[in-house]
This record gives structure tokens, sequence and C-alpha cells, in this order.
């Protein structure tokens, strides 16, 4: 490249960062002019807690550690995600919403896969005895309302992208449907198989998301999984509320205990409820269409990319 | 206390601070609504940081610690504040503000001030190339919007407390005038001795506070002083952003360079701007008279109490 056509792309790129910025915070006030019309308190995020999200049943397999802090004599994580602290509060807030900022540090070969950054913002709800059928109801509901709002965005225009058309109801699959059409790569492959984001059933996750008490080896969670092949932007599930039961996940899945001690100790609080979690960068990556979604941050936090500042 | 009454005790409590999350969600809504109204970008948080606020001229003061994370051959900080990324955003965003989770591990004295947390949420903004005085008068037009849109509010009703009126312009004094007038513990008696918030202007601190060019020693920076002893809930100033100023500033406070060279190696890109941050808790703690700030959380963070979950 010339050096006048490397200043034009320089120029272009950050132009496009600032219109990526302009939905991101659009999309922001939308959300929260959202779920406060729909019912939900919005309370702060929590960033350092006694336990955290395990992130899966097998923890090391996708972060390299969960940061640790002492702090007058008592052990904190750094939030991996804020499930267990909403699950605990949904009982005495009733239907509520949190923008979590979440630290994930991230094997540095994630970095290729175009979705994922070490920190990132979920909108995070939970909503006291739902079913899943309502909290997938209550998404498609969240994002045909979206995608009206952003018909004609000029931001989205001038990003030469045509605005997200959302038809809902999304199709409903489990992962057992797909695994067996798509392989095990099934996430990308029906991802740009599909024009509208479907719904993957049934994973087996963490102790958290409720086993199917009538079909055990089932799990009543769900993923949306966006289409044109941008994968998995949204993560919930009816929730297990049975100390017992979770002391028993916990133990089967061999996850060190000290960690979760905090959590179960005030587990006998846990009312049943349901919710989930979706990635802003993800949704607003979709959105507008960029190639990785550390193209709509400011400050890129992608894994085993140097950080500035 | 027979059980009877230690039961009406933790029911009355359970309500109030229901109450006080009602408010805080409101509040939310609230100051989503106006800065996007008022054309600023909402930009997602950054929790570890290549460098973060010094918190102070002399830091070691303020904080036990400042939180350090290695990750991938980097050295990171979990965010004092964000003030070191929105003074270098603002020059490619515009007006910008953020809902900015901030972790400060202080020390266990500070429980007793009633207005310090370990974390908290700053809403956090800054302008291009504005004055102090612009600052000023958009916080107090934030402020008496606030005040009006809580008028009649049910939550304000139930708790028995006023609501808030503000009548800006709020009176504005030097450090040193309140020195003068209410002796060195001047934030809490002065406080006390005000039916309105006021101006606090010119405080000795931070390197990205600018100093006024015309009056050595003297800082073009303003805090916003709750009253009916609340104390301080707003620090802003215009910034510091000649990269020379700045590290002269460094070596006159004695601040070890290492934590400041990855902002030092973007300073030659900082532009005149000048902003501030608020509390969420303390603001939401003033509306509703609560007597601890940690009252408005729904999971405590005092400094020195011991933290459940």
């Amino acid at each position: 490249m010339s050096g006048a056509t490397a200043h034009d792309a320089e120029k272009t790129e950050r132009e496009h960062r600032r219109l990526r910025l302009e939905l991101l915070s659009d999309v922001l006030a939308e959300t929260t002019r959202f779920f406060h019309d729909e019912g939900f308190l919005q309370l702060l995020p929590v960033m350092l807690g006694r336990s955290t999200d395990p992130l899966g049943p097998d923890p090391g397999s996708s972060v390299l550690t969960t940061v640790e802090v002492d702090y007058l004599g008592q052990r904190f994580y750094l939030m991996n995600s804020m499930i267990l602290h909403k699950q605990l509060a949904v009982r005495d807030v009733g239907k509520l919403w949190i923008l979590s900022p979440n630290v994930r540090l991230e094997r540095a070969e994630r970095a290729t896969s175009g979705k994922h950054l070490f920190e990132f913002t979920q909108a995070d709800f939970e909503i006291p005895r739902a079913t899943g059928a309502e909290v997938r109801s209550l998404v498609e509901r969240y994002l045909a309302g979206l995608g009206r709002s952003f018909e004609g965005h000029p931001a989205l225009g001038a990003l030469g992208v045509p605005p997200p058309r959302f038809s809902p109801p999304f199709p409903v699959y489990t992962t057992h449907d797909l695994e067996r059409d798509y392989g095990s790569d099934w996430e990308r492959v029906a991802s740009e198989a599909h024009d509208q984001p479907f719904w993957a059933l049934c994973h087996r996750r963490e102790f958290y998301d409720r086993e199917d008490p009538a079909d055990p080896g089932h799990f009543l969670n769900y993923d949306l999984v966006y289409p044109l092949g941008f994968g998995e932007g949204l993560s919930g599930a009816e929730r297990e509320f049975d100390p017992e039961r979770i002391r028993r996940r916990i133990a089967r899945d061999g996850i060190p205990p000290a960690a979760f001690r905090a959590y179960l100790e005030v587990a006998d609080r846990l009312i049943p409820s349901a919710g989930a979690g979706f990635g802003i960068e993800r949704l607003v990556r979709f959105l507008c269409r960029a190639p990785h979604v550390g193209d709509v941050q400011l400050f890129r936090r992608v894994p085993g990319e140097p950080v500035s500042l």
C-alpha cells in the first residue's frame, strides 16, 4: 500500500469504529429501556465475589485461570460471570438485569475464533419461577423490537449493512439434532446455514443449569445462535436450586469445591428461576457484520493481541 | 429484642433494601436517558488496563494496593477508575459516558466513613474541549431533572423520605475558602451546614487534573458535595493534555512511572477535555438518606465487613 492508501484505510477504519460505537450506544439505550419497561430492576455489577462461574463442567479447559484477589482476610474471584449472584438475588429482588463486565482470561488460540474477548459486557437477566420457554419468548420480543428500532439507522447505512430482520419465533433444535445434522462443529456450520437466529437446547454444562428431572442426562438450558456464521450470542437456563443436587453435580464434575464454598453456604436460599446472558459486543458485531468482535471495542481485548492501554 | 421483633426488623430492612434498589434502578434508567438525549455515546467499561488511576498525588495513602494481573506476557491493573481511558477515548469518540465499575481495596478503617466501598459503579463522562463551568452546568441540569423525575416516587414515599429538591446553580467555593471557614474537616462540616449541594474547586490531586497555567499551585478541578452531611459525590476536572507537563507532574508526585508507561506512550494523542465521575451508590444513598452507602448495594462491599457471596 502507498502511504496515502494506508492513511485512507486507517481513516476508514477509524470512521467505521466510530459508527459501530454509535450502534453499541444505541443498543445500550434500547436495552435499558426494554428491561425497564418490562418491569426488571437494573442492578449494578459485582466485580469481586467469593464464588464465581466455573465456566463449564470442566473448568480449566476454557480459560487459563480465574483471577484471585486476597483482601482483608477473605479470598475473592474476579467475575467470570454474575450467574451465582443473580441466581441468589432473584429471590429478594424479583425480575432483574445487570450490565455485567466479565473477565475471562482465554487462551491465546481463541484470538482467531472471531468471537472471543478476554473482557466483555453481558446483559445478564433472571426471572423468578420462569420457564425456559418464557425466557426465549422474552428474548425474541427484545430482538424483534431492537430490529424495528434499527431500521433506517444512519450508522448501518453508512457502514453499508442491511438492518437486522428478526422474524420470531426462531427455530428450536436440541444439540442432539444439531450434532446429527451438522456434525461436531455444528455451531459454526448451522449458523452459516441459517438466515435467522435459532435456539439450541440441552447442553451438558455448568452445575447451575437444571438437569431435566424427567429425563436425566438432558438439561433445561438454551443458547441463541446468530445466523450467517456469527455463532453463539446468548446462553441461558432454568436453574438448579436444590442444594443437594448442586453438591452432587459439583462432585460429579470434579470441580475443586473450595471456590464454591461461599455459594453452597447460601444455596439453601435459592428459589426456582430462569434467565440468560448475552454479550453486548457479540450482538453489536452481528448487527454491523464486523469481522471480529474486537472491532466493536474502543479498547480491544482480544486474547493474545498486545494491548496498548 | 424478642424473636418476633428481630424478625420484624429483618423484614423491614429487607423491604427497605428492595425500595432502595427500585430507586437505584430508576436512577440508572434516567441517567441513561439523560446522557443519550444530550448526545453522549455510552461506552462499555474496561476492567483490566495497562495503566489506571493512581488515586491521588500520593498513591498508597488511599488504598492498600491496586490489583495486578499478568496475562499472556502483559501486566494489567484492575481499574481504580477509567479516567485515563476516557481521556484518550474522547478524541475519537467525542462526548462519552460509561457505567464504570471501580475496584478500590480501601483500608479497613474506612468502613466507618459511611461513604466508602471497595467496589462501586461510577457514571463517568468526558467532553472534548469543554470548560469546567460547562461540566458543572451539565451536572446541575442532570440533577435538577433527576429531582423532578423523583417527585412523588412511591419508593421515596414508602421510605418516608422527602423527594430531592435541587435548586441550581449550586454555590461555588474553593477548597481554600472552605478550609478557612470550616477547618481541615471542611467536607463533613460544610456538608452538614448546607441544604443544597455545593461545588468545591481547586484540589491538589492527580496529575491528570490541569494546573491553572495562569496561577500555578491552583487546579482546574471541582467536586460536588452533597448537603446534610452526605459529603462528596462527584469529582471532575479540566484535564492536563500536554505530555511534558504530565511527565513532570508524575515525577513531582514521586509516583513509580512503570504503571503509567502505557499511558505516557499514548499521551501525545491527548486533546483538551473536561468531565467528571459520580458514584451511583452515593447518589442513591443521598436520595434515600441511607445511613451507609453499603445499604444501597444488594451485595455489600464495605471495607472490613465480611462478605458472604
